[in-house]
């Protein structure tokens, strides 16, 4: 017996990934039996002895995974969590969801239940600066993955959405329609996506030479309501924006509203454009006008992540593209508005 | 001391519920000091001696619940999610989401998850027929609860909305609008809400004298595009309907999308009413209405439930009120739809 012989080797020898050798060699069911003899094949070939005490670990397994979601009710966390699901269940890995509700104390508190029923790994949509329970994993070196945010300062492999492009997108498609004054909604400062959404508005709005009055800037906390009153605050400058972008699907929705209650119409006397395409955001009143990014493909790919690091391979981390899905709320010129210097 | 002193007793005696004194005996920390001094002195007082094995299990107890509900991406369930784990949290305990994705398998893959992970108890929106690991979780004499859906033949408390008079409130408001050929997109028959909501819409037509027509009949499966192929069926009727009744949210806005296509207008061409409220049916173009129940509240009320029996106690089941929300969508009358024949 060669004590040198990894995973890696046997898995070369078989002509599979380091993934299935090691699901075939812990017994693990999602498998092909023809995966299964070329593995234990080369197993016995090279003399494979799978290490005693990664042995006790695998055995140990729970074969659950845990998925911390910001907020359950934001459809947009929804998708990524049935996208995570779906691939993990086709591993025969299952997912317990939980819900931090935008609130970092409770992220705490699930990270410690997810410990405490011994989840095989963590995915995990992260806000707070990364202190408490969230660096005790890292340390613990427990598989963990990002998805959507990231938290600065963490060695993990995460799956997000180009947010710099996303917003580059959508300031350009209304740079183009002559809009100059677009008012932001944005995401809370303690979130990564927060954060990296304001800083590319900032240096689209400089390169496509906008109006970069500070006034137009206001952050929500990527619930329905604070898009509604960001909403009221811009309408209430004295030079109104003629288009607003909104970082988020909720924002955008309370924003629609808020608008409407002012008498104003979205799409004719003001432009929206909004992050995120939920399914019934063509159903709205007017379509929205999104920049988007396939969440179940993000929920998806970071559960693909974390079933390789828990299978003890590494993972690279992965940026999804955005696009730009035009509807008629964007439609609004800003002479339009412009008609209505009053409100 | 006094062997036949029961837990009950010593709640008496403090003036607190059996509840109360349950969490103080077993060193549970959602418990107020006051709380602590009565609960403690009565059971000195009385003599009571905690019961060694239900000590034992007590202990035991993983202060984690589990909810499955049937479809995350469902805005309804994710409202009752959100109930749900707020009044848990309330009572610091922890509650694990999993999704059976309105598929049976998944279901008991689910529940065999929760067992495995030890949880104190399960609320389920369920599907099938109770055979599976439903029915052994009953049998394990599990802490259960039912939330939305039941299934016949299980005596296990529910929190459910009062389907019957929701169908009611549609029908009569569709009536009284001189409607009397109403599309019906149910739910599909493996679900109680789905057999319930038929069968009141069929006695509803009966009551208003409506058309009984069995082509109106159709059902789909509570998603977004089986809501679409029910319209798109009614409408190719050689009398289509002059107002659809989508049993639940998904369903109806397939089914706007679907008379959108076809170059329609709900609202004015034909009327529309939907089950469930999700806060965003005001946007929607045109705003809808529906007949309402609190999905928040279902959550939480079912979970009040749960803990309750977990702490030993019983819990009589809880029928929800429901209301109708009129918005423009129901506003078309039949005789608009009338000058549409060939639809």
């Amino acid at each position: 017996m060669d004590a040198t012989v990894t995973l890696k080797d046997v898995a070369a020898r078989a002509g599979v990934s380091v993934g299935t050798a090691s699901r075939v060699l812990s017994g693990h069911s999602a498998t092909s039996p023809a995966a299964r003899e070329r593995v234990r094949a080369a197993a016995t070939e090279l003399g494979y002895r799978v290490n005693a005490r990664a042995q006790a670990l695998r055995s140990a397994r729970s074969h659950a995974v845990g998925l911390l979601v910001s907020d359950v009710r934001n459809p947009f966390f929804a998708d990524i969590a049935h996208g995570a699901e779906q691939t993990a269940l086709a591993s025969s890995y299952v997912t317990l969801l939980a819900n931090a509700n935008e609130d970092t104390a409770q992220q705490d508190t699930y990270l410690d239940v997810f410990l405490t029923q011994r989840v095989d790994g963590i995915i995990i949509a992260p806000q707070g600066e990364g202190r408490g329970n969230l660096r005790a994993l890292e340390e613990a070196r427990v598989p963990l993955v990002f998805v959507d945010r990231v938290v600065d300062g963490f060695d993990v492999p995460s799956v997000t959405a180009d947010n710099a492009q996303g917003v580059e997108l959508a300031v350009a498609h209304l740079a183009e329609q002559g809009h100059t004054r677009i008012g932001y909604i944005g995401g809370p400062p303690s979130v990564s996506t927060g954060r990296a959404r304001l800083s590319a508005f900032l240096e689209a709005v400089a390169r496509h030479h906008l109006d970069d009055d500070p006034a137009l800037i206001t952050a929500g906390d990527f619930r329905r309501a604070s898009g509604g009153t960001a909403a009221a605050k811009l309408l209430a400058h004295h030079r109104p924006p003629t288009a607003l972008l909104a970082a988020d699907s909720l924002m955008a929705v309370g924003a629609l509203a808020e608008v409407r209650q002012r008498g104003l119409r979205i799409g004719e006397d003001l432009a929206l454009v909004a992050f995120d395409d939920i399914e019934w955001f063509g159903e709205l009143d007017p379509p929205l006008t999104v920049v988007a990014h396939d969440a179940r493909a993000l929920g998806a790919t970071a559960m693909r992540l974390l079933l390789d690091v828990i299978d003890g391979g590494t993972a690279e981390s992965v940026v999804l593209p955005m696009r730009l899905i035009p509807r008629r709320s964007s439609a609004a010129r800003p002479h339009t508005a412009a008609s209505h210097p009053s409100v």
